[in-house]
C-alpha cells in the first residue's frame, strides 16, 4: 500500500499497536494478560516485539481476574481479548475491577472497520450486523471507552484511556479493529510521558477543611484512625502512613483496608468491622469521640452486615474527591494533600500524649500441649497460627468466604499486600488474581531485589471455578504457595442459607493431583495434604515449604460446618436482609 | 406475616418460585443448570422440591454452555445464577444462545426489592446503588426481560418470558428478587398450558407464495434442497424431512445444518460450504438452477469465508418469518406451513424423475495396507473413519476449530443430533455444551427407551477454557465419550495468523489424568491415549469403548500444523478480511 498523505506528514510514524504497547510499558506494565482470538492476533505480534511478556491465560475470566491482581501490585494492568466471545467472558472480572477501583486497560481486538461498516455476518457477532452491542455492554463498567477507528485520533484516544484508567483507578475499554493495528500514528508523542497528576485542590477550600479537621482533632479526647480500601486504591498509603506515625493515634483497618497500614507499628490496633470485630476493638472504635476515616467503603461484607456503631458526628471522612468533616462536606477535595497538611501540622504541634495508642494485647494462637486436644483444624484455631509464618513483603490473596474473613486474625509484617475482593465478592477471583499478583511480585523481585512471596488462601468450591489458572502459573514459572481449604462446598453460602442443602456441595476433587495434570514438571512443585493440627504446625516450620523456589500446593482439610465468627455474623445479616420485605 | 388481602383473593395460592419451576417442568425441563449464590439460595430450595434435578455446575460460563446444549436436545432449558458476579460470567454463553437461536431461560436471583429501593451498598454491586445495570447489559442479548418485582404480575411475566423464549428461540432473562421467592401467585393458572402455537400465516399470502414456488420448482431442470441451521432451531425438521423424502431432490446441508437431514436417505448428498465443499458437491450445488434454501445463516464460518457461488435468481429462501422467491419477498410467512403445502403438492404431482438425486459415491476412509504408511494421524485420514463408528441417535458435539470442520467428513446415521457453535464460535463451548447435551440425552433415554450416546470432539486449547465441566459430568453420572485432540494449541488461529507464534501455544496438560483428579471413582471411567493410526483403528472396533456405561476420555495426538482443508480455506479468508481496509 502506498504511504498516504497523512502518514507522510508524521515525524516518526509508528504503528498503532506499537504506540499502545509502548505507552503501557511506560506506565510500568511488563506483562500483558489475555487470550488470543482471531481479531486480536495481529496485535499480539506487537507484544513480545516491544519487550513485553505475553501471559496467555487459560480463559478470559481468569485473565481478567489475573489482570486485576497484577494491577493491585503494579498500579495498572492490561488485558487483551477478542471481540464478542472473549470480551464477554471477561466482564465479571472487569466489573469487579470497576467496583473495587482497580485500573485495568481492557483492549478488545475487533473486526476491521470495513467489515463493521458493511455489517458483515461474521463469527463472534450476534448475526444481526450490530457491532456496537458489546461496547455498549462494557461501557457500563468502564470509566472510559476509546474506539480506535481512525488513525488520526488513535494516539490521543489511547493516551486518554490510560490516563483516565489510572486517575479514576477503574477499567478503561479500548477497541482495536484488525485493520487499525498497523496504521500509523505520531511516535514522537511518546517522548512526553502521560500526565498522571491529579487535579489540584482549591487551596482556600483545602486550608479551610484542614483547619476544621485540626479544630476537631485537637479537641478530641480519644480520636482514632480507621483505614479502608480507597486509601489503597486511590494511592494515599504514604500520606496515611505519615499520619499514623506522626499522630501515634490508635489505628484500625476495615477488612478492605487490610494491608494498608504497617501492622508492626506500635499504634496498629487491629481490624474493625462492626460487630464482626474482636470485643476490645469494637469497644475502642465505637467509644472514640473522633474517627479519622480514610477511604471508607461501607459495604455489607466490609462491615459485617452494616453493623458499624459509629456516628457521623464523630467522623471525618477522607475520600479521593471529597472530605466530610462531621456533616460539613468539601466536595472536589482530594484526600492525599489534606492528609499531608494535617500530618505536617501535627508534626509541629503534637497531639496530647493521652491520645496515643496504648500497647495492644496481641492475640496469640490458642495452642495447647494437651495431648487429648482434638486434631481437627478449625478456623478459630487456624488463622492466628499464620501470624508467625507470614513475612515482610508477602502478597496475601484471600478468597471471598472463609479465608477472606479468617485473614483478619493474621497480623501482617511490614509491606504486606493483601488482596481480596470484598465488595464485588466473585468466588473464583482469588485463584485468577493470585496468578497476576505472583507475576507482578516476580517482576518487582527482579527489579527491586525484593523477596516477595505470593500466598493464596481459597476454598474448594471457589477454587473449582477457575482452577485451571494454576496452569498459567506453571507456564509463567511462578511459585506461589496455594492453600485450598477442603471443606466440601460453598461454606459462606451454607451460613447464609441451606447449611445442609445439596446445592451448596461440590464434587470431591483430588486437588493436589491437578498440579501435575496441569503440566508441572517433577521437581518444580511440592504438594501437601494437611488434616491435623500437628501436620499444620510442622508445615509452618518447614523451611523448604516456606522458601523453596517451587510452586507449593496444600490441601487443607477442615470441617464442613465451621467458619470464622465474623463470617457467621455477616452471613446471618445477609440472610435477614435477603428475606426482609416492606 | 399475616396473609395479605391480595393473597386471600387467590384460589390456589402458590409461591412464585414454585410457579416458575412448575412452568418450566411443564415445557419439558427436568434439570436446572446453574451455580448457587446467596441471592438465589432460597429459590434453589424449590428445585428438588418440585422434582427437578439441580445440576450444580462448576462455574456460570460452563453452566450457560451446558444450558445451551441441553436446550438443543430438549427444546428449552433453564439456568439460575446470582446477581452481578454470577450472571455476568454467563453472558458469553447467553450471547451465543442468542446468536444461534437457542431458547435458554436465564433466571437471576437478585437482592430484595427493599434493598434495591434503598440503594444499599451490598456485595455483588458496583458500589454505586445502581441495581439495573446488569439487567441493562443482559437486555442486549435476550428476547425478553421479565423483572419479578411484584407478585401481582409475576405469574404473567413468567409465562411471557417462557413463551417468548420458546417462540423466538432465544434467551429470556428473568430477575427474581430474594424477597419475591415466597410471595403468592395464582396457582390455577398452571392448569392452562402455555400456548406455544405460532402466529398463523395469512392464508392468501401463503397460497400465493406456494404457487410461485411450485411454478419455479416444476420448471426447474436440476433443483436441489439446501438445509441450514434455522430449520433446526425454528423446528422445521419434520416439514423439511417430508419435503426431502417426497421430492427425492438432491439434498445438501450447510455446516450449521449438519444433522438436520437423515443422511441415510438415498438423496442426501453431503455438506455444501462454498469453496470448502468437496468438488462434486460444489459443482452440483452451484450448477443447480433452483436452490430450495431452508433456514440459511450465511455467516463466514458457515460458508467457508463467504465463498457461496449461488445466485439469488436461482434461490428460494425459507425462513422462520419470511419466504423469498428469487427476489420476491413474502414477509411474515413462517416456513413450516409453506414447506408442508409444497410437499403436499409434490405428493400429488411428483416432480420429473430426472430431478431426483443420482446415487452418490460415498467417500471411503483412505486406508492402506501398506506397512510403510505413516502412523501419524492427520485430519484428512481421521474423520472419514468415524463414519462407520457413529450410530443412529448419537449426539455429536464438536468444538469451533478442527473438529467443527472435520465432522463434515463424517456421514451420520439416522436421528443424529449435531451440536456446534459455528456462528458465535466461542471456544470452550463444546465441553460445557456436552455436559448439558449428555444430561438431556440421559433424560431422553430414560423417557423414550433410546440409547443415545453423547460424543464430544474438542481440541486441547479449547478444552482448557472449560475443562472442569468434566467434573459436573462425573457428579451427574453422565457417560459421554470425550475426544481431546492434542495438537499443542489453538490450531484454527494458527491458520488465521501466527502459525508458529507463541501466543497460539497452550500449556501441555496431562489431559486424561484430569478425570480422576476431578473426582471420578475407579471403575466408572476409561481413559485412552491414541498416537497412531493402528491405535485408532483398534479403538474404533473396541466394543467396551463403544458401549460401556462409563465416561470415556481419549487423548488423540495429531500434528500441530495440520487441519481440515475447509478450515484452512476459511481461515485464509478470515485473515484477508481482517486485514482489508478501505
Amino acid at each position: 500500500m502506498a504511504t498516504d498523505i497523512r502518514t507522510s506528514s508524521l515525524t516518526k510514524p509508528m504503528d498503532v499497536a506499537d504506540y499502545l504497547f509502548k505507552r503501557l510499558q511506560q506506565v510500568g506494565v511488563q506483562s500483558i494478560h489475555g487470550v488470543p482470538g482471531d481479531y486480536n492476533l495481529v496485535a499480539l505480534d506487537y507484544v513480545e516485539k516491544n519487550g513485553l511478556n505475553w501471559v496467555g491465560n487459560v480463559n478470559e475470566l481468569n485473565a481478567s481476574y489475573a489482570a486485576d491482581g497484577y494491577a493491585r501490585l503494579k498500579g495498572l494492568s492490561a488485558l487483551v481479548t477478542t471481540f464478542g466471545v472473549g470480551e464477554l467472558s471477561a466482564l465479571n472480572g472487569i466489573a469487579g475491577a470497576y467496583a473495587e477501583y482497580v485500573p485495568v486497560v481492557h483492549i478488545v481486538g475487533t473486526p476491521s472497520t470495513l467489515s463493521q461498516k458493511n455489517g458483515m455476518l461474521l463469527h463472534h457477532t450476534l448475526g444481526n450486523g450490530d457491532f456496537n452491542v458489546f461496547t455498549n455492554m462494557s461501557a457500563n463498567i468502564s470509566c472510559v471507552v476509546s474506539r480506535l477507528n481512525d488513525p488520526s485520533d488513535a494516539a490521543e484516544l489511547i493516551d486518554h484511556a490510560i490516563r483516565e484508567c489510572y486517575i479514576q483507578s477503574r477499567p478503561a475499554y479500548i477497541t482495536l479493529p484488525s485493520d487499525m493495528v498497523e496504521k500509523k500514528v505520531e511516535g514522537n508523542r511518546l517522548d512526553t510521558p502521560l500526565d498522571f497528576s491529579p487535579k489540584k485542590n482549591d487551596p482556600d477550600q483545602e486550608d479551610y477543611a484542614v483547619s476544621a479537621i485540626l479544630n476537631h482533632l485537637t479537641k478530641a479526647k480519644n480520636p482514632i484512625i480507621l483505614v479502608d480500601a480507597c486509601a489503597i486504591r486511590h494511592r494515599a498509603l504514604s500520606e496515611t502512613h505519615e499520619l499514623v506515625v506522626a499522630s501515634g493515634l490508635p489505628t484500625y483497618v476495615a477488612p478492605m483496608g487490610k494491608g494498608a497500614v504497617d501492622e508492626t507499628l506500635p499504634n496498629y490496633c487491629g481490624v474493625y468491622a462492626g460487630s464482626g470485630s474482636h470485643d476490645s476493638v469494637k469497644e475502642a472504635v465505637e467509644a472514640a469521640d473522633l474517627i479519622l476515616s480514610i477511604g471508607a467503603i461501607k459495604s455489607d461484607f466490609n462491615t459485617a452486615g452494616f453493623t458499624y456503631r459509629t456516628s457521623q458526628l464523630a467522623s471525618i471522612d477522607f475520600h479521593s474527591s471529597s472530605v466530610k468533616v462531621k456533616y460539613s462536606e468539601y466536595n472536589g477535595l482530594r484526600m492525599n494533600e489534606v492528609l499531608t497538611k494535617v500530618t505536617n501540622h501535627i508534626k509541629q504541634n503534637p497531639l496530647a500524649s493521652s491520645t496515643r495508642a496504648k500497647p495492644q494485647l496481641v492475640s496469640k494462637p490458642s495452642d495447647s500441649d494437651d495431648q487429648t486436644e482434638s486434631q481437627v483444624i478449625t478456623h478459630s484455631w487456624l488463622w492466628p497460627h499464620f501470624t508467625s509464618w507470614v513475612r515482610e513483603d508477602d502478597v496475601i490473596v484471600t478468597e471471598t468466604g472463609t479465608s477472606g474473613y479468617g485473614i483478619w486474625e493474621v497480623k501482617f509484617q511490614r509491606s504486606t499486600t493483601a488482596i481480596s475482593q470484598i465488595l464485588w465478592g466473585s468466588i473464583g477471583y482469588a485463584t485468577g488474581s493470585a496468578q497476576g499478583a505472583a507475576l507482578a511480585a516476580k517482576e518487582q523481585n527482579a527489579e527491586q531485589q525484593r523477596h516477595r512471596r505470593t500466598i493464596l488462601f481459597t476454598g474448594d468450591g471457589s477454587f473449582q471455578l477457575t482452577a485451571q489458572e494454576v496452569s498459567t502459573m506453571i507456564r509463567q514459572k511462578l511459585n506461589p504457595i496455594i492453600f485450598v481449604i477442603c471443606n466440601e462446598g460453598y461454606t459462606i453460602e451454607r451460613f447464609i442459607h441451606g447449611m445442609k442443602a445439596g446445592y451448596n456441595d461440590v464434587g470431591e476433587w483430588h486437588y493436589k493431583d491437578l498440579v501435575s495434570a496441569f503440566g508441572a514438571q517433577g521437581g518444580t512443585y511440592l504438594t501437601y495434604q494437611i488434616k491435623t493440627k500437628d501436620q499444620l504446625r510442622k508445615l509452618l516450620v518447614d523451611k523448604e515449604f516456606a522458601e523453596a523456589s517451587k510452586l507449593r500446593f496444600v490441601e487443607l482439610y477442615m470441617p464442613k460446618e465451621d467458619a470464622p465468627t465474623a463470617l457467621q455474623m455477616t452471613a446471618e445479616a445477609s440472610a435477614k436482609n435477603n428475606a426482609k420485605a416492606e
